[in-house]
């Protein structure tokens, strides 16, 4: 059929009719909402006047030495990065006690959890993971056409208030049930579960699902009982660990991610991930902030502590405050939350709405800096008032 | 059933289980190939002895502005990037007179490459390319499990020996045909095709398919009847153009690729782009060199004088060279090929051996500057001789 002979039907070539074109995953799927337009509210605002607490980044910025690595990459801009991330990789393996070929690196963890739902989930599988999970477990199955299978969370009035129920996850899944996402600690609840129950729960599950921990948050981990599912890799070999150097590292500006696994699983996935997915800067700065251990554990003390005074200063005014392992809170605001989380946001200080995720009367507080927190607290008694 | 219970099956968890475990498309996909280790090359030559002609990168590198905005976001490493990517779509959308509805960034025009197949392709659904396209068109088609359906080239005799059969590639559509890729000018044979060749093949398109017209190399082009079809999108609406920051702008570190299309198209591909898929130093480097027109220019313009001298010299050599409207020449060495390309590799030489492009006869090489040129011809008549 010639462009001439179709006139009579031209397409509208609107976004209904690209969407008609596209996959059935893509056709019911919504984009990731990465809250509000920070850039706009920076401008408004002025970047000294706006407390940003609203996307868990931290406030101590990452060590000196990625700084100066990106520095050191300027005369390389035009060279492609390494497509092996061999530096990186072996960075990493001496981190974690692991080996190079267990090791995939991805643009944020953001990447490697799609990539995960890409390649060992389609339509007729179902991928299995909790309320309240984040919110790129959703994506990526959608994305990728297989169903989701939600399982309820902890009720609000447990010991850990919407946190993931480990025996129901388990319970739901079955034999087409490909992937199963876990995240320990969890966003956007600040909850986490310790060692015996992440056994109990590795033991009951099939050892043809492949369990993805996403564990973004674990170098600010400091409860006693918490364990890294890297602990127990050697044992599950279906278990894939995701990390970040995006919270605890301070580098969310570069997108790296890795995941860890088994070497077979490493491979399946380097087969369909673009060689050149992490660039030259990134991956120089996350090599250097590896080697700067001081600088990690001097930033997640820090956190601790203002997690800790602040979630006492939010208690103290009344509000119920998550129980957290993360650089974040969650907190009960009620039937007011939508009022005052606006009221906060016209006062400079943005924090993140949690209607997307189904925690309406919550708002999620990155745990800032002892000025940032003051600040924060200050425009809530204003609001509140 | 419990871990206990299947001791007596417990699986190998070795690449062949995990891969029997991905989707269709995945079992049967090799990675890309992107060369020689070059990190290893550096280190064994030293970067000063090293004559990288194999990438097809700039070397006249990024305009400083471009090094500036990446110092210049050194103080905000923690903070994510625009997940909007808003001030570099408004400068996209002046440099090229479009909406920014009508722009989407990418992770590199590679990740555009495979979205595209993501979101329009699948099981069932045909992909239609030509033979000595990008590789990656085979791998998105192949990673959406989607037909590929690759059309033979024009013969290597003919007046662009292994260019786009443009009339084979329309009659190759079908009714079951989602997308088509098609490169001008064409990687890894540096072809291309003029201004009547491109809207003939348009104007015989069925009006339902997808044409994805990769334009990585486009600034480079100065034949006369070169045009690019960003000037015809108004006409074609079934039309999405991909450019890059990679190749004319000398910033491959950084990963940027722009699509161009219809806001409908964008729009439903966004529903599928990860919220941070380009990084804060790339966002701000690539709107900076958008300002610099000038360095574009300059760096257009000693690309076109170096690729004419190296055409001439390697010509004079008694060498094949095909023609070739970018920063790279495809290069017939005959039989010899592969122990050429060895040799030069041995002296610090490296260029892009072609076998995985059905091309084993020939080479490609990248156009350096003057001086690398030089090194690359002196070494050439040293291993010929």
């Amino acid at each position: 059929m010639s462009q001439a002979a179709a006139q009579a039907s031209v397409p509208a070539y609107d976004e209904a009719w690209f969407a008609a074109r596209a996959q059935a995953g893509v056709q019911g799927l919504k984009a990731y909402d990465p809250g509000h337009d920070l850039v706009a509210l920076r401008r408004r605002f002025g970047e000294a006047n706006l407390v940003e607490l609203g996307s868990n980044e931290n406030p101590y910025g990452p060590s000196p030495a990625a700084r100066q690595a990106v520095l050191d990459s300027l005369q390389a801009l035009h060279r492609y990065p390494d497509p092996l991330g061999a530096d990186l990789k072996r960075a990493l393996a001496r981190t974690h006690g692991v080996d190079t070929s267990q090791i995939l690196l991805g643009n944020g963890s953001h990447e490697l959890l799609m990539l995960l739902g890409q390649v060992f989930a389609g339509p007729g599988d179902e991928v299995v993971f909790s309320r309240y999970g984040f919110a790129v477990f959703a994506l990526a199955t959608q994305a990728a056409g297989a169903q989701m299978r939600i399982v309820e969370a902890l009720p609000r009035e447990a010991a850990m208030p919407c946190g993931h129920d480990l025996d129901a996850i388990a319970a739901a899944v079955g034999p087409r049930t490909k992937l199963v996402y876990v995240a320990n600690p969890n966003n956007p609840t600040g909850t986490w579960f310790g060692r015996e129950a992440l056994t109990a729960f590795l033991d009951k599950l099939p050892p043809h699902v492949i369990v993805v921990m996403d564990e973004a948050y674990a170098e600010m981990a400091d409860a006693p009982d918490y364990e890294s599912a890297l602990n127990v890799l050697q044992r599950y070999a279906n278990v894939a660990v995701t990390r970040t150097f995006s919270k605890a590292y301070g580098l969310a500006g570069l997108r790296v991610g890795y995941l860890i696994a088994r070497p077979g699983l490493v491979a399946v996935m380097e087969r369909l991930r673009e060689s050149f997915n992490v660039n030259g800067p990134a991956l120089a700065a996350c090599e250097a902030a590896l080697g700067d251990g001081e600088h990690l554990a001097d930033s997640c003390a820090r956190n601790a502590e203002q997690r800790a005074a602040l979630s006492a200063a939010l208690a103290e005014r009344g509000l119920r405050v998550f129980p957290s392992q993360t650089n974040f809170v969650l907190v009960e605001f009620g039937a007011d939350t939508a009022r005052i989380e606006t009221a906060l946001v016209a006062r400079g200080v943005v924090l993140r709405p949690m209607g997307g995720y189904g925690l309406g009367d919550c708002l999620r507080i990155t745990v800032g800096d002892a000025d940032e927190n003051r600040r924060l607290l200050a425009a809530l008694d204003a609001v509140r008032a």
